[in-house]
């Protein structure tokens, strides 16, 4: 089972690296982009037997004490069989 | 309209950062995770009036210049209205 985190920083949390990459993009003449946000995703590959209701409780366990920092980022996960 | 454009590193090529992740999993008790892959998700705000067409071919332009290393990674754009 594979197990897909989406972690992305919290509406209201600045992103200097999305503003580097719009600003950057803005310079090479992309005049169309207004703004950009960046986050990340980590694919976990999981053992095989466990439920998905296993998987999603400690998949979420993992996100809370080292995959996201929770204060300014949130999380989605996404389990594919 | 959005583009979110998902980057993410070639089949074959190193990870060194998810590597880290599974790891540190492991150490933490996280027995389950066979192995981690980390990539990146760009999400663009693009200005309105842009035809699905046009954004589509600026931002696979975008990420052949900019957001994506194409020797080493690959990128898929889903563009939202």
């Amino acid at each position: 089972m594979k197990a897909i985190v989406h972690v992305a920083l919290k509406n209201g949390v600045l992103d200097p690296q999305g503003k580097a990459v719009a600003d950057t993009l803005a310079r090479m003449g992309y005049k169309e982009v207004e703004s950009a946000r960046i986050g990340k995703v980590i694919e976990l590959d999981l053992e095989d037997g466990l439920s998905e209701a296993d998987a999603n409780a400690r998949v979420k366990e993992m996100c809370e004490k080292l995959l996201a920092n929770t204060v300014i980022e949130s999380y989605r996960i996404d389990l594919q069989a």
